[in-house]
């Protein structure tokens, strides 16, 4: 059987429809973020990078990186082992100690990235307690979406950020049910916010499990980083709070937490916990003081809200127009994936601007964009450049009708 | 509704059967490996590791330290995006290219980790190849399992390294069926090792893809470390070999080789590959020194093949039983998870031997063991030393019913 022929015919039709998917090789220039080394070919040297979810550049902190160094040093390079054969480093556990106290919760629990704690949660909760229905924003990241799969109960999904709709779902359940509410707070693609107090009173009103995925907000919402759910003094409310490492933290890993015989039970039960390598204690150390920076730091936060209203509002003085939302997120609505790729590869190429086409599966068909997420560390003059380049390409008419 | 009852109740259960786990909290000790410190209360502030998957020590090897201190240095801590929003680094490129060359394949493709590579490559292959049966072997690891659950394309379990089974079973699938044979070559719970030849020769008879996963078996077996089936002369006949960064390469990560036309399938279709953080670029950095070190350098497998045999010979002059096989892992059969966790305990806490009961979900239950992982790094006096301690604790009568 030739399976390259199959794997090839499935490959042409995402070329066909423009959804293959080129990713530039960037080379990180600790010191220098937002600017980066490029390796392509078509590609300016050094280039801004315009679309990173190392939000606040913590991914560069000399504290942060001096802790993994420090803990390469002291540890070696591997964790070496799962968490339950010879895996456990006390790194780990001061992590998890961290995290807990983060989200003031009574203990919190590792996995090696956002996506594998979404996925082994929620298929674990909704697997192993009786009776289970997840109801599930209509927009969950797929990592949730994946877990729900996996979790094998049936699931309902509910409209987009709508209490009311959750709470009509909520009510047509067989009062046996055991309900779990999954939800983001910072939904990354458009940039809006959950209501989450709305979604909260409908879970405690049915008696239902919330679930949220602060992914896109720890560190960056909140007076310690602790999420929007921090932010608006909802934390305590919340069954299980899920977060990541990778983004605002700037290094690597996801958790959760929530109360010890949850994460005792998670820990216990989740084949995507049992079965798999832990996390370097030198990334685990390295997080530990990512956290602990912005849980004392605002001025990074402080300046990140700065940089995104003055991009906004530079935009809105050149007519570029861009989804409104209340996040950090600025996204860019084009609505077809070969002119977003055309537009990426423009800014890319004549301006050194680095900024990923968003196509499909990451958002659905007809909604590709470009997505900006301004850093506290990109200049005034980063987003000038940024705003003339596109004022350039919005002149030109082909664009324009692509945007209309 | 009382969630923390619902968790209780079957974590009680887990106790009650003596399944319910208990991690040792290490420190890992850079330059000293096996010895860590230990921060459980009953153990020494010392102790010997015998269970690690660290398997030659490279955790600790100074060049790989020194790759992932320097990458840190040059790159920062995260990589800062997915793999398609700004995520990809040079070192991660770097990395695929020094995978492929390792199995003599056009492409590789790194994943967070060996659980997610399996967990994402099979579900992929098995969903969007058309009329995909799995056919796997019914000790495949949960990665795999899960993957193919996941999949949710027909799947046929074969009888453990039995390839007149798989035989049969190809046999007996429909002619238009596209098969898809996953399999290990070393099995890590019980260390014996599958007759890949005679599978190999059987899935090409039936026109299969055939799927290794290598990941006990990477860094320490074939000239190069290429794994089992390089020292068989075999990678060219396997379509997909699967492995892990984290274990004998002693850092962190998963990745897959194969075909261009079959790494860029999985790359552009798999959403554990799509949606999550890049590795952070100092870990590929890491990994691809500990690769290269291992393609040119024969005295670390050499000296582990050494202490592996001395051990085995030492057990053997004294009369404690283990299980025969050609691997380098050594299990020791108890087969109840109570005593396991109690011989375990009296090795930690008498002797400052640590190593983990292995019980469920890992081995099926009535096989839980100990389960020893001679390094190179093993002292003769560690050997020794350990030899000792289960001679005590195997006169002792109590015990050695418990191993009858
Ligand atoms: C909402 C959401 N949850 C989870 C994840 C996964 O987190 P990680 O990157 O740590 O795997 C992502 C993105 O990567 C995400 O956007
Ligand atoms: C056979 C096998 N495959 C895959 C994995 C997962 O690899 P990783 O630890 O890199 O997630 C493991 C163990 O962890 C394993 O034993």
């Amino acid at each position: 059987m030739d399976f390259d022929a199959l794997f090839q015919t499935q490959l042409d039709d995402l070329k066909g429809e423009g959804n293959y998917r080129i990713f530039a090789e960037l080379e990180r220039m600790s010191g220098s973020f937002p600017k980066a080394k490029c390796h392509d070919e078509d590609a300016p040297d050094q280039v801004t990078v315009w679309c990173s979810n190392d939000y606040l550049g913590m991914g560069q902190h000399p504290a942060v990186s001096k802790a993994m160094v420090d803990a390469v040093q002291a540890y070696g390079t591997g964790a070496g082992g799962t968490r339950n054969i010879s895996g456990t480093n006390h790194a780990h556990k001061e992590l998890e100690k961290e995290l807990a106290d983060l989200h003031n919760k009574e203990a919190a629990l590792l996995f090696t990235s956002g996506y594998v704690s979404n996925w082994a949660a929620l298929s674990t909760l909704g697997s192993r307690l009786p009776n289970a229905v997840i109801l599930s924003d209509e927009l969950n990241h797929a990592s949730m979406i994946e877990g729900i799969r996996h979790a094998k109960c049936p699931k309902v999904i509910w409209k987009h950020n709508d209490p009311q709709d959750l709470d009509r779902k909520l009510a047509a359940l067989p009062a046996n049910a055991t309900k779990i509410v999954a939800f983001e707070s910072v939904y990354s693609m458009d940039g809006d916010i959950a209501p989450i107090r709305e979604i909260v009173e409908v879970c405690e009103k049915h008696g239902a499990l919330s679930y949220i995925d602060e992914v896109h907000a720890v560190g960056m919402y909140g007076p310690r980083g602790g999420g929007v759910a921090e932010r608006e003094g909802l934390m305590d409310r919340i069954t299980l709070i899920e977060g990541t490492l990778g983004k605002a933290f700037g290094v690597m890993g996801g958790y959760i937490t929530g109360s010890e015989a949850m994460c005792d039970f998670i820990r216990s039960f989740a084949s995507g916990f049992i079965f798999t390598t832990a996390l370097p204690p030198a990334v685990a150390a390295a997080a530990q003081v990512s956290i602990q920076h912005l849980k004392a730091s605002n001025s990074e936060r402080d300046l990140q809200k700065q940089k995104v209203a003055y991009l906004r509002k530079r935009l809105d003085q050149e007519g570029i127009p861009h989804l409104d939302n209340p996040s950090h997120i600025i996204p860019v609505m084009i609505g077809d994936p070969v002119k977003t790729r055309m537009l990426a590869d423009y800014l890319m190429q004549t301006y050194g601007i680095y900024v990923q086409p968003i196509n499909y599966p990451t958002v659905p068909k007809g909604t590709e964009r470009l997505r900006f997420t301004p850093s506290p560390l990109h200049s005034t003059d980063d987003i000038e450049h940024l705003v003339m380049a596109l004022k350039e390409l919005w002149k030109q008419c082909a664009i324009s009708h692509a945007v209309a």
